[in-house]
């Protein structure tokens, strides 16, 4: 059964045709066409998510660990707007997602109609194209464009750069009016897989340059991975001249890489610092959390090198020199064997810090007060071997930057626009396509903004929550923070008394909490233990994590 | 203490001078040169909501119920997009919002900062206006723009069209340094009462027009109301050859109107329907909820006037002939002492009718089974006088139209956009303004939808919550269906189990439940007799709500 639209027919034969596969849907009636459409067809695993920021949020979680174009339809109206947040959160993060709204004929919009609104073009700001279909197929042209425009659509999702488009279906009435199958077999154009190389000069070349500088750091930011990225770089961190810094939503751990970027650079004298500034930055993936880094490379002794292909011309250091539009395992591999290293003590030097700034952080965590520092060291060391992890937004995500990470673990972050408002939901998504255990830590606030996450079919046993709740946005207390604390807990951190129980048991989701360290590491037995999704909340001190924090730096710094 | 940057200091002066008095921010960093300029300043009531969406509603709900302009504050990135959906309804409800953004600087856009998206024009779809402020004043023409268009933006709020405008502000860092009072006193750019009228000439052509119609429907949609408009109103409404039709969302309730469209347009034969079917239509206000007045005002016989000062051309009946962009209250008054009304039983038929009917609603109320229809009727019999309603989109506001409203009362709803997602929050901002009572009449998927609406300072005791619970998307059953049960249940009701009891629980709601008429009047007398904000959670049959409407029609057509 099928809308006897022909548009209708045409997207959705498309979209399996192309490998779309999730299909979350909306609630309403301007998109019936597209629930009577997909609700039996078997091509698809097709979904209802009442809250539309939740859901879109969810079709980012589907689409990121999937690494495939989601689906997601809804009804015209506010509905599409609600969207929004997590369609500029894929724009940025990089995420396949294939938006598409219902709406009522142009004609019709601003006459005064119910749950419309001038919707052409209303995602421009954060997608990579947006369409409007034609209604009325009465020139053969005008079938031409459609199908035309509902291949490049999907492709746009994935090539060259992942990211969010928007297709704007205008339907007229009747909408449930339905035919057994297509009329007509849409046109699917194929689109051809191609490989893209460098000339074999520019090699040479690049491989010249780096062979002449000192001090290399590749540095990787958030990264959709390929696993043999991973081996590959490890060659390179092996060179005397080279030092790879990676994040934790780099995807790439390795004892041979530092992976705790903020722990190296804040505990260092300014002599050191001005050694680990590099000559030449390579970077790779995108956002990067950490600021000090960002701080550090931005001088003008730093030349930048950007490898992979870039939908925005994004000079974060402000020192960007050349542009190497190619995939990244491909750049390391190519250079790799045509590079001849300098002597240099680059390497050898950082590694060694690294090894002792290590140490100091497990000694320093070991005796630390019970804060969020030593909850995420704790949460980090019984998250299950193979897992998946999503980290909040905010100062989760800093923390967890801190300590060495379990190599087999994969952390994932709505760091594209780093906004509180759909971690749950994400991790919702994330969790129902990988097959292990997702786990998430988040703050309170991003978790209690995000209280409709679990009002869906989405939600599997393989998610694990970790809220930890230090009574409002501690970001506040560890960043420049305003002048006055009324202020601060006003306007900024949000102070509350408010935990995660009410929701828990509203969905009926195991909860435990714990506010010392021995609970702590009760509940996280429990925790992962237990068969269900379910939450572990754990409530730190306001008032003394900032201290902490200041005290584990300056406990390395003192010591190494 | 004010921020240490002009635009900030200019902005916070302006919005004192031109009268606004109510300010929402939203936490975050890069909008702290905002929160701690408003945190001490004794000239506003500023209180920080964290979920974005529902700060955005909530600021509606102030704007709608004070008539006066709100501003509501933002950091950068997905939080602003978060407002969207109550912009959205601002627009289409004509309520003045000052939309203030703050944002990186725009050097840095796309430059993989955190909390950075484009945010120029990004509400373009659904502003009267949308500014960017300069951040850098290195030259005095920039002061001259930045005073006038904020001059411009805070009056076009309100004239010529109440609606929302969107100022960004780029702020570079420091965001956190201040002074002791504003540099210098911005330039207030004052705007100058006018009276708008009609040519003597037009008036008389106007009256002529009228009084040569046999037939003439005035019919008010969502209107600003003011008081005098009503005895106009009801003038013109003992003319022979003249109904009104009003909707709950109009503000003007009288006996001699016909205030119950559907209740009247579903209960007529054929025959009737043509008389009822006007010469001429004479609109004020905006959107209407009846579809059955849209399609019998569709029709060639008709000719519509508009009455108002319109932002947009809403040619709402296809039949648009006169735009009268003055007043209503003036036009009915100017054009009323002139006429010269004909013979005409237009008025006297339709009257009686409508008395009749309103016998047989009660008369089939009585005796009707529990349902959606019973308990709209009983809530609003119980809603204490001269308090205001808030509806709840979808059936609730249908089912408010089938019963005569009390006079005292007043009734807004989200009718602009229509959308299910800000209702409560509108709600907690309405009742925060308004001196007496607010009820909140809203559906189960609406008031869910809208979860974090309790999560802020403005809740109050004088917020009375009505939830009719039918187990999904009511209005799903009533209207042109989807064709497969299953279907139905999946992605139009979204049936599910859940109530508002969780909710209640968390922010210390009292909470009342009933699932039957004697448990109902009980639970009324509970929630108007409780001291806090209260919620009172009717459930009704799912499957047998839209057979009762059904019979309710029958009913009063058959024995009319």
């Amino acid at each position: 059964m099928i809308s006897d639209k022909r548009a209708i027919q045409d997207i959705t034969q498309l979209l399996y045709a192309k490998g779309v596969y999730h299909v979350i849907i909306t609630p309403g009636s301007r998109n019936a066409p597209f629930s009577i459409s997909f609700f039996e067809n078997r091509n698809f695993d097709v979904h209802s998510v009442v809250d539309e920021r939740s859901a879109a949020f969810i079709a980012l979680g589907l689409a990121q660990q999937s690494d495939k174009p989601v689906a997601l339809i809804c009804t015209s109206g506010t509905a599409a707007l609600n969207f929004s947040p997590a369609i500029a959160e894929a724009y940025y993060q990089e995420i396949p997602l294939i938006v598409i709204t219902a709406d009522r004929p142009m004609e019709w919009v601003d006459q005064g109609e119910g749950q419309t609104i001038n919707q052409s073009g209303v995602f421009r700001n954060f997608v990579r194209s947006s369409y409007d279909i034609i209604q009325d197929l009465n020139d053969k042209d005008f079938e031409w464009y459609n199908a035309r425009v509902m291949n490049e659509a999907i492709d746009k999702a994935m090539h060259p750069v992942r990211g969010p488009i928007h297709l704007n279906f205008p339907l007229r009435e009747s909408l449930y009016k339905t035919i057994d199958a297509p009329l007509e077999e849409v046109k699917v154009i194929e689109r051809v897989e191609r490989s893209i190389q460098l000339e074999p000069e520019t090699v040479k070349e690049l491989a010249r340059e780096i062979s002449l500088k000192k001090k290399v750091m590749i540095l990787v930011g958030q990264f959709h991975t390929e696993h043999y990225t991973l081996s590959k770089l490890e060659e390179w961190a092996k060179l005397p001249n080279v030092v790879v810094f990676t994040e934790s939503h780099s995807g790439l751990e390795s004892p041979l890489f530092v992976g705790c970027i903020d722990r190296m650079i804040m505990t260092v004298t300014q002599e050191q610092l001005e050694f680990i500034r590099p000559d030449l930055v390579i970077g790779i993936g995108k956002n990067i959390i950490s600021r000090k880094i960002k701080g550090l490379l931005r001088s003008n002794r730093v030349e930048h090198w950007y490898v992979g292909e870039d939908a925005l011309l994004m000079d974060t250091f402000q020192r960007l020199k050349k542009i190497v539009p190619v995939a990244a395992d491909y750049f390391f591999e190519a250079i790799g064997s045509q590079l001849c290293v300098p002597d240099s003590d680059y390497n050898r030097t950082i590694m060694a810090w690294n090894a002792t700034k290590q140490q100091l952080a497990i000694q320093y965590a070991e005796h630390a007060k019970f804060s969020d520092l030593t909850v995420c060291k704790e949460v980090l060391k019984a998250i299950p071997d193979n897992s998946r992890v999503q980290m909040g937004n905010s100062s989760i995500a800093r923390y967890i930057q801190l300590f060495d990470r379990n190599s087999s673990l994969r952390f994932s972050g709505n760091r594209g626009v780093s906004g509180i408002d759909g971690c749950t939901s994400t991790a919702v998504g994330a969790a129902y396509v990988y097959e292990g255990l997702t786990t998430l830590i988040t703050g309170d606030l991003s978790f209690l903004y995000d209280s409709n996450a679990f009002w869906n079919e989405f939600v599997t046993d393989r998610l694990k929550i970790i809220i930890v709740n230090n009574g409002g946005g501690g970001i506040f207390r560890i960043i420049e923070g305003p002048p006055s604390t009324q202020a601060l807990e006003k306007f900024f951190e949000t102070s509350h008394q408010r935990n995660g129980s009410y929701l828990a048991q509203e969905f009926k989701l195991a909860y435990f909490s714990a506010s010392n360290e021995e609970d702590l590491k009760i509940g996280l037995d429990k925790l992962f233990a237990s068969l269900g999704c379910s939450i572990l909340e754990v409530f730190t001190p306001r008032m003394a994590n900032d201290e902490v924090l200041r005290d584990f730096f300056d406990f390395i710094k003192e010591n190494s």
